[in-house]
């Protein structure tokens, strides 16, 4: 069968096509004009601030061509720029698609891509406005996402404050065992297996992190996308503070056992991996009980407190206290 | 001297700091929050819609390493995405730098880089908001440009009649002759060198886009960046009509004896080069004697007329119509 060749043109208009027709009604109500000008138009809710986010995905960087199925490629490159509009409180809206493939990847791995960025766009009511797309030896992803947020609402990395709870949503390394697992495996990841999952599929925690921005509670917020190790870091510098870490107290794998027998330290797991996208936030301690122990299936965990001392310590359960050293993901440091 | 390993938040750190201080009094005002959260805070003028536009700029497709200026590069990346915003008539306000560097270009290399994208960015009144930046073996750049227009007011490449006159700005292919010129000669090209200046430095053309758009003077418009032949079918096809261009009326290189001397045909040139940044649009023919012969020292010419016939034909000076057919940059068809 002679291979057509695809040209940009005809590439954009399977994207275009696509998304219409996915779009439920009055989804995308708010882009004025979408995929095929110049430019795309939006129209912002009145009196809302523009959430902005833009991130990378590439391959051999952030995902495996052989490896990964295009489907979670396509779900996952959304859901991580998503998670950062939410570790802001805000909702997204809208969303652009840079995207550059090889001429061979142009059929089916395009179509399947396109069918988890689309599962994305509508769970998480992001619409595509617009992109652009060219041919490359490797497929390089660039996403950025539109949100809106009501001002003075957002939720910064610079609010935390001494004596504030420092709370984690769901577990952590779960992401990071799925990526173990997967390397090792001989063949592409199944889309259904559970231990993979929160890696290829991971949820950003929209709903949770809209409630803390609207109720009030978290002084400062972002979503763990290099590990615990990494992003407590920030978060305290942005503050001005530190932290103190009870160890014990971190959430960490369901499936203990499991990491163990593939020679992964849970505790290792939980503090240095990436890609969990669950929120890290503070909360101040005579609000903590307002606090629920899990939102709507997500558990909320205290897992620390905040100090005025600018120093990070994690206090073991024998109650000593070591420096504390990221030892997460960092693109410039090591590769996947 | 030891070589420092520059790892993500240093980088980001430099692109930031820079940022700061190279932006003019109030330039950044509508910036709520910048780079350093898990998002950028926008604040949108109110009533406005925003204009979105992304672009790749990658190493080897689109620029080479050792032969574009890092400068240059800092400055065609932003350029060409906010040519994007001019051609709806829109302002640009603020972007998004995704940025993968290999570590050798993170000294040197990027803050040329930095520094032709700062007096881009000044002389856009495009603030950075916010970016992305990893490594990676090539350098790959990806730019967000997110402008405003108020409502009503963009211009669509959808809006051409029967019967409008086509124009374009300035003169096409001198952008094709500098990629050309650059391409052979064995070293960097010189920022001072005129022949290359157009390929390295595009200038958008903000202000006369915005004056066309606030006269309500043209019915359509884009940007040309893959070229005459390229873009002009589907403005055509984007506002179902078709065009009769008068080949002899196509404003061509000004150097045309040393085109030729570099064995390049100027009408090719100016039919099929890219990266010219100029803009095509079209006027109704009763208001076409309210425009100038040029505007702020850039030529705008008459080429053609739209026709309804969904067809393009091409009038030679001896009166004879060919088909006109496209031969431009097309990402999937060529590389650089």
């Amino acid at each position: 069968m002679p291979r057509k060749l695809q040209n940009e043109d005809s590439i954009l208009r399977k994207i275009a096509d696509g998304s219409r027709s996915s779009q439920g009604q009055g989804a995308g109500q708010s882009i004025a004009l979408g995929i095929g000008d110049d430019a795309a138009l939006f129209r912002p809710t009145p009196g809302h601030e523009i959430v902005l986010t833009c991130d990378w995905f590439l391959e051999g960087t952030h995902f495996l061509r052989e490896k990964h199925p295009p489907d979670a490629v396509g779900w996952k490159c959304l859901a991580r720029a998503v998670s950062d509009v939410a570790a802001m409180g805000g909702s997204p809206r809208c969303f652009l698609l840079s995207l550059a493939l090889p001429e061979t990847n142009t059929g089916r791995w395009l179509d399947l891509f396109l069918g988890g960025l689309r599962r994305a766009s509508r769970k998480f009511q992001c619409v595509l406005a617009g992109g652009d797309t060219t041919r490359r030896d490797e497929i390089l992803i660039n996403i950025t996402v539109v949100g809106e947020v009501r001002p003075g609402t957002a939720v910064l990395r610079s609010g935390a404050r001494a004596d504030d709870i420092l709370y984690v949503s769901g577990r952590l390394g779960e992401a990071e065992l799925g990526l173990q697992i997967l390397r090792r495996s001989e063949k592409r990841a199944s889309k259904k297996n559970p231990l993979t999952r929160k890696h290829l599929y991971p949820e950003p925690r929209l709903a949770l992190a809209q409630w803390l921005s609207k109720k009030g509670l978290a002084t400062a917020m972002m979503d763990l996308s290099d590990g615990l190790s990494s992003d407590l870091p920030r978060l305290c510098a942005a503050s001005a503070v530190g932290a103190r870490l009870e160890r014990a107290k971190i959430p960490q794998v369901q499936t203990q056992d499991l990491a163990l027998k593939h020679g992964h330290d849970p505790m290792q797991l939980a503090l240095h991996g990436g890609d969990d996208y669950e929120l890290l936030f503070t909360v101040p301690s005579r609000k903590a009980k307002l606090l629920p122990k899990s939102f709507r299936g997500v558990a909320l965990t205290p897992i620390g407190r905040i100090t005025p001392e600018r120093e990070l310590l994690a206090l073991e359960e024998n109650g000593r206290a070591s420096q504390f050293t990221p030892g997460g993901w960092d693109p410039f440091r090591k590769k996947l």
